[in-house]
Order: C-alpha cells, then structure tokens, then sequence
C-alpha cells in the first residue's frame, strides 16, 4: 500500500496543560498545522489539585498513582470533562474542527485491566485494541480527534490508560494506511544530556546510539518510559517520533529530539 | 426533498440518569432501537452532589441554577465527563456504537450567552445554530452521538443549556433531511390530568386540545417549558413528540403522551 499521506499525532502533557497561557499558544499552533492530526492530552495537575478539594486520597505506590473507583471517577471528571471540553471550544475559536474522544468513543481503544501481581493498580487499562474507522471518518472530513487518557474495556468499564502510550498505540495502529509523524511536547527542549542544562538537547537519538546512552546511563530516569514507548512506536513502522516544545511543530529552527530507527 | 429515513431523537432525565439501574435498563432500550437515532442527557442530581462536596454554593433564582465560572467548570466535569462517559461504556458493552458530545464537539451547536436584563444567568446559552454535517458522518456509519447539556459560543467559552431545548433543536435541525421522532423520557408515564395520579395520562395532545388544557390551568407548571419546547419543535417540522417512561420506546402497549399538530 501506497502511504502517501502524513498524519501527525501530538502528545501534550507538563507545563502545556497545566500554564493556561502555555496551553493557548500550543492550541494556536496545533490550528496551524496543516493535513489530518490527532491531538492526545494528558491529566496534569488539575486532578490532584480537585482530589485535594474533595478530600479524596491521591495513593502512589513507587510514584505511580493507584486508580481506585473514586481516583477513576474523578479523573474521568478533569480529563474528558474540563480539560477535553475546555480545548475542544478553544480549538473550535481558531476555526479548527476537533471532537473530543476517550477510548470508549467510537470503541476506539479498547484495554485490558492490568492484571494484579505485587502490585494492584485499580483501574489502570494496558491497550489492547485500536479501532481506526470512526477516527479516520472524521480525519477525512478535516475534524481532529482530540483524546484524553481514558479507554474501556468493552465491558462498561472505563479505565485510566497512560497517554504516552495511547499517542503511541494511536500511532502504530494509524501506520497501516498513513505516514505517521508522532510529536511529544512538554515544558523541555528534549532529550537532556545534562538534566541540569535545558541547552544539552540530543538532536537525534537512533536505535543503536539509544542503547550506548542507557549503557553510559545517560538517559534520566524518568525519561525512559517516554523512550521506550517512542522506540515501540519505530519499530511498528511510525515514521518519525520527536521531543521537545511546541515551537518543534512549526519553526524550522527550533532544536528538538528526533528518534529514528537508524 | 423526500423524507425516507426515521431519526430518532431520546432525551432522557429526571431518575433514568440518577438512577443507577434505571440508566442501565435505558440503555439497553436505547441499544435495542434500529436504524439512525441521537441520545440527549440531562445532568441528574450528581453536579448537586459534588458541588456540596467541594463546598460550591450552589445559586437558584427562581428555581433557576445560576452559572458561574465555577459552576460551569463543575457541570463539565459532570455532565461531559463523569455522564457521558459512563453512558458511552455501558453502550460499547451492548455493542452500540456511540461517541459523547458536548455542542463545542464538531462545533455541533453554537449558543449565545444569554443576555443580562433582571437576571443574570451567568454561563447560560441559548441555541442559536445547530450544525449536523458532523453527526450525519456518524449516524450513517451507525454511530450514535451522545449528548450533554453543554453548548459552546464559538469563540472558546462553553455554556449551560437545556438538555430538553438541544433535544428540540438538533429535531428541529434534523427535521430538514430526516422524519425525525423526539422523545422525552423520565419516571413519569407521560403528561398527567391529575398530577398525584400516575395513571391519569393524556394520551394524545393535538395544538388545540392544549390551547384548552393551558385555558383549564390543568398543565402542571414544571411541565410547561417542557411542552412549549414539544410544540415550537412540532411547528418546526419535527413529525412526533412523545412523553413517557423509556418503555414507550419498545413497548408497542406502553402508555404514554403523544404530541401532535393536529
């Protein structure tokens, strides 16, 4: 098959969700884009700050946040409620069509219950499934999904789903029939070789220098979920996958970090 | 233009949202109905109940919900978030198709915030354009869309409306291309002579019967603007309005209210 056409899938989450000021400037851009997009958004701080409010326990364990009915409930609230509807109408003002989607949506990502061994994470969904046809009906009609980090499991059960892996589950899924760029833009330049030193951004990052960074451990700790889920995306035939800022979208200029296979 | 296909449009509030088991039986209604067909949510009783657990005042004028920036932010979280999703999970478990939609989703429907004059409603919209070219995509690859009451201004500020108007609206809209049937659906077995008599049902209202039901002060109040919105859909080419439990929708012996022209 002929992949003519490129999609780009672009992942937001740090400062670009929680700075309303920054989340205005990346939404202008993401309007600027031209071709079918896909835009994903994860949680930020707004849910911690409401369970704060509502009394409710935020439970870590070994920093990842432990979904019970009520955590589920509640981010299911800020996710696909105020932060999906609040981009969604400013999407709209720039004249960009968009539709907000959880998995559950179109039954577009269907996941499965991480199953409990040492540790039980709740409500916490490992994707199964990606179904593209009501995603591509829309692309094809210039409108841009916009997805929050919430799947189900076909069973009427919503489940809390990482949004680095729904932008990349998304990506693979969507690699078939398209030309898939997959951006994933925060707060940082990229790739740190100093995490000290927003100016020590790797530009390009292959396979094999990948493995000599996590040799040399270079690579910050909490960069290699990011990494990994970047590499599993490479070799599922996704075209391209970049880290940095929003300006990486549109200044040719800007530096980033650009992973490849080689 | 002729007229072929039946567009089903079902508003559903009072207890078939609060209730758990109710909103389930509902559901499987819903999933049962064939060909073409658009669900409208009300809000229930859940957006009081958070607003008391974050200590939100909640404002009445006139048994009226005032709408604040906080408020608004709470029934987003509500209605577009916590509501919608569960009803979009529980219709992919009985295998019906659907994606969640506020008014800003597709830029489906565009509201104006209602004017100041003795009252200020705060962030509350009135429908000024419904847009369906986005819902017919879905409709015609059997997708249901699945509405909440929320609107947007198009210049990025979402707003409170009336599920009972955006279920009148979208019949209204639709009325172009579709023999659409409206539906509102609550505990009620329809419009009632005698408002302590459940079996009191008026089965057939025609627009002169009701001028005489209004002129006999036998319309319960609260059911006012309900039917005001019935007839101004019914005006507007809608085919049926009906007012009943969900049983009317399957139920070929079900008691319910039928609104006609004539």
């Amino acid at each position: 098959m002929d992949k003519k056409n490129t999609l780009k899938i672009i992942k937001i989450g740090g400062n670009v969700i929680d700075d309303a000021q920054a989340l205005s400037l990346f939404l202008y851009i993401f309007s600027l884009i031209e071709g079918p997009k896909i835009l994903v958004h994860g949680g930020g701080k707004s849910a911690t700050a409401l369970a704060e409010q509502t009394g409710l326990e935020v439970k870590m364990i070994d920093g990842r946040r432990i979904t019970d009915a009520a955590t589920l409930e509640l981010i299911t609230m800020v996710y696909a409620g105020k932060i999906n509807k609040t981009i969604i109408a400013q999407l709209q003002a720039l004249d960009c069509n968009a539709v907000g989607f959880t998995g559950a949506d179109g039954n577009t990502i269907t996941s499965e219950k991480r199953p409990v061994s040492t540790i039980d994470y709740g409500f916490v969904g490992d994707v199964k499934l990606v179904e593209t046809s009501t995603l591509e009906l829309l692309l094809n009609n210039n409108i841009s999904p916009v997805f929050c980090a919430i799947t189900h499991d076909k069973n009427g059960q919503l489940l809390n789903t990482n949004a680095d892996t729904i932008a990349s589950e998304l990506a693979i899924a969507f690699a078939v029939q398209f030309e898939v760029e997959l951006y994933y833009c925060f707060e940082k330049k990229g790739v740190l070789k100093d995490v000290n030193d927003d100016n020590s951004v790797i530009q390009t990052i292959t396979k094999s220098s990948y493995k000599k960074l996590l040799d040399a451990q270079l690579i910050f700790s909490g960069m290699l979920p990011k990494l990994n889920n970047c590499f599993h995306a490479l070799d599922h035939e996704v075209s391209k996958v970049c880290i940095g800022t929003p300006e990486m979208l549109l200044d040719s200029k800007a530096i980033f970090t650009t992973l490849t296979i080689q």
